[in-house]
């Protein structure tokens, strides 16, 4: 049999890949043979697992070595890291799991925790947290999803759907064309929905009315998508680099990792509330350029996370002049807009301060502004409704965005019906307009008052200091570690701060994320915590007992 | 002052580099000091546009030039090609808007038109053209979208929604953790969906209940966002190639132009409807091999798009097995899984094909099989639910697929629930099940019937070639094209068919895909059409005019 020919003599689940090549070098015809041969090896192989001589002897002739591995994969996606659902996150959703199943009495492991349930502070997702969805959004999409006639002409729809809210659906029908949210959209997104996204920041920033092009907007699955997609067009090779603030989300710094391009840091000025400082700024890009990086980008976070400030309208203006000046592109992600809580404080938009400059009518910025339903007071994370607003991007370069989005055909249109309403809500006078702004009002004030506990505990702890937060979902306090351990933590290979995290969640069920994951001065240690749980309180005394017997510990 | 260090006496708005670069050599410390200054300039400038000579001049300083241009912009995203949504889309929408604008007496083109609507037959998207949505999966999304006091627990409710929509949207909230879906999910989908998903598998393939884990399923934004990760761990560099079948899906070509991999093409047999040539496949990979490429994967579209063939049993086993032997990942993409037409053809997944001939059990094949919730009968494309099943692929790969989709967070929650309800429907004996069935049926004689009369028809045009459709939803017909229009085609810079492409959209109203955009071999020509649209019959007829005028003109 032929079988011979093709080294089967050979049991050794491991081939050399000598034997492998010996079989690409055979001619395509001889390997057309050979598959008809082995198929007919398992013709009579009805059952699984089930093999016959024959059989055994063609599948010992396959190489077990795998193409994927590991050591297949490119450098940058192994270099890849997101901290925010990072080693921390992972070792919490085990313990979930683990009293998941002792609850169930089928866990075997025997190990006790000093807890009944982990709290995520990891991560903005108040829904995870107790925030209840506001209710008349979710209305217009229950009635998105139902066909008409058991929907928005049901007989019976009024006893259970306001009359704004149906009235709200039947237009958004119109506006997806008849067809429902069960089509692929255009794929920068419905056109109504993104004249809603236009008519909105209009409001906001007191454009004049009509002045943004639908154009320049595409819908997207939350701001994360929009991200990637501008960095995709930003990062033409390895030489590129983008500025990103330290701290930062760390989606700038994996995009920026797979994508190869060079991570450009500067620093805030933690002291004054984590800060802009212009000097900084200049230093950085200084910096970057004498090494021979392009500059392409900045990305401002405002309000910040993982910092929680909220910058001035003359900071914005600072640092839009400053991508004007250096031609850099303004990657403004603004998705905490509407998470603004110190009296006095206001959100000023990067693309307000472009306008009111001139910059815009002259056509000498370009800015890319991302915003989202996930965060704000609707909190809609698990519905991936984002959008980006594109100013002074050239009509070619659009192009190249919408080939890109279109090969992706186009982002769910659930979520595109959560932007148009976060940004076009019941109207005044409208039967649910006193409810709804009374609903948004009452998480704002949750969100407003767990800023306060949560920084002002944290502060309050020694060895600890917290900013406050007077903007964004969360605090990102310093903590002071043991020189032990400092020590110890380098001996298990993670950071300082990772070894507290984790002895934190162990010790209380707190999953927080180590302040490394975001990027801070050499030295400094510490984590982010989101302020949404309605369990803050509590968590800062938690943390303030688990510290001190974690001092004690090294 | 200090605005005439900048060169601002140039009031030219393209200033030259030399000035742009003596920009760049200015110390950190003097670029904050120009910041104050400037910021001063706009100070007193409250309203928007209106520039004093202080801020004029402060204009006149800024570089002129972009960034982010066509040209800055990677050779890979500028040469990718998406032709679904491309040149004749893009002339069908244009069109569309333009008919909008006559009908509201807005239009001042003077341009008529032999027709009122777009006939949109360019891409598999079957709510766009009239196919209804499944009643009871909309049913349970939409209860899902509703805070359960207004919902599953709604005094009414029972009205509105069926007991078994109900019950199941409950059971679905539980899986969601109590959070809904406006949280965060896991970042590879709802355990609970994920599971639904399992099972269906193991029920579709005959495989012991219980042997998948779910810690192999992802669930994704449409089978495309599961397809683009798998492609990004695949492709390492430049070296590596992934043979897709030509015709293919252009996504798998966009993609690979996107990542910088090569295309290794084989072709389909169109003689033998479609079907897959072994011998092909060796030449193939033979042909890329001397080339020096490192060939990592092979994409199997099965049913065939754009070709519509189904594949037998025995041809998938032999495509396995050509994987296994020659260490190659399979990218399987079976998202028409449902949509099989022909009596006696059955849908044979290659998992199945895996199982049974003992390569699962062996660890001797790399399978990612991808489902969408978009095609079979729900066409529930706009929801963007999709999901890969991995096998054989190692933990250590499957957490760096993990923290790709850690770093999006998660696919949009509702998409994830749909594939939950595609994956497991109404049980037998619920109020809702036969109406399901029956509703599926409905929609499945639909697709079949006009699949029949679609490829029929074309294949009896003269001059045209159409395979029998016996899956999926498209014909792909071949179409001679007369010598003129070779010519005319060059000289207009596009391909022949997509001349006449466009020639037939501007004609009828008619809107294909040039064949050329999913590859064909050299000399033929043709196009893609789904067969979704209830008008295929005058769609048949309306071709058939328009190409013996259109031969006629040429």
């Amino acid at each position: 049999m032929s079988h011979q020919n093709l080294g089967s003599g050979s049991h050794h689940h491991h081939q050399t890949s000598s034997s492998t090549r010996c079989w690409r070098n055979n001619t395509a015809l001889f390997g057309a043979i050979m598959l008809s041969i082995m198929r007919a090896a398992f013709a009579s192989n009805a059952g699984h697992h089930v093999l016959g001589d024959a059989s055994t002897n063609v599948l010992s002739s396959i190489p077990r070595r795998k193409r994927l591995t590991i050591d297949s994969i490119s450098e940058n996606l192994k270099t890849m890291e997101y901290a925010v659902r990072g080693k921390i996150a992972i070792e919490a959703d085990r313990i979930t799991q683990e009293l998941h199943n002792q609850r169930k009495g089928i866990s075997t492991s025997g190990v006790k925790f000093p807890f009944d349930h982990i709290v995520y502070t990891n991560i903005g997702n108040p829904h995870a947290v107790g925030q209840k969805a506001i209710t008349w959004p979710r209305q217009v999409m229950a009635l998105l999803q139902l066909p008409d006639a058991l929907g928005i002409d049901h007989p019976n729809a009024s006893q259970m759907f306001p009359e704004d809210a149906i009235e709200r659906a039947r237009s958004m029908k119109q506006a997806l064309e008849g067809y429902g949210i069960g089509a692929y959209t255009h794929s920068k997104g419905v056109r109504q929905f993104r004249m809603d996204v236009a008519r909105f920041i209009e409001r906001r920033d007191g454009a004049e009315p009509g002045s943004i092009d639908i154009e320049n907007i595409f819908l997207t699955a939350g701001a994360s998508e929009a991200i990637v997609m501008l960095m995709t067009a930003l990062i033409k090779d390895s030489s590129c680099g983008i500025m990103t603030p330290i701290p930062q989300y760390p989606l700038y710094s994996a995009t920026l990792d797979l994508l190869g391009g060079h991570k450009v840091g500067y620093y805030l000025n933690e002291e004054s509330n984590w800060g802009l400082n212009m000097e900084e700024l200049e230093r950085s890009l200084a910096d970057a350029e004498a090494k021979g990086i392009n500059v392409v980008g900045l990305v401002l976070i405002n309000p910040g996370n993982p910092t929680g400030q909220v910058l001035s309208s003359d900071e914005v203006k600072d640092v839009v002049m400053f991508c004007a000046r250096h031609n850099i592109v303004l990657l403004s992600d603004e998705v905490y807009q509407e998470n603004v809580y110190r009296e006095g404080d206001a959100f000023f938009s990067c693309r307000r301060a472009a306008d009111e400059m001139g910059l815009i009518k002259e056509d000498a910025i370009q800015l890319c502004s991302f915003h989202s339903v996930s965060k704000g007071v609707h909190g809609e994370c698990g519905q991936r409704g984002g959008y980006v607003e594109l100013v002074g991007i050239d009509e070619d370069v659009n192009e190249i965005l919408y080939k890109l989005a279109a090969s992706k055909l186009c982002s769910n249109a659930p979520g595109q019906a959560m932007v148009s309403l976060m940004c076009n809500g019941p109207n005044p006078g409208d039967v649910s307009y006193e409810s709804h702004v009374a609903e948004k009002r009452a998480v704002f004030e949750g969100l407003k008052e767990r800023a306060m506990v949560m920084s002002k505990g944290l502060d309050s702890i020694p060895g600890f200091s917290c900013q406050p937060a007077t903007g964004a979902m969360y605090c990102f306090p310093s903590v002071q570690l043991p020189h032990g351990v400092v020590e110890a933590s380098k001996e298990l290979g993670f950071s300082p701060d990772t070894l507290y995290a984790l002895d934190l969640l162990q010790s209380t069920g707190i999953c927080v994320v180590p302040a490394s994951g975001f990027g801070q001065k050499a030295g400094r240690y510490g984590f982010r915590t989101t302020f949404l749980s309605p369990e803050s309180r509590t968590v800062v005394e938690k943390i303030r007992d688990h510290y001190e017997q974690f001092c004690s510990k090294y």
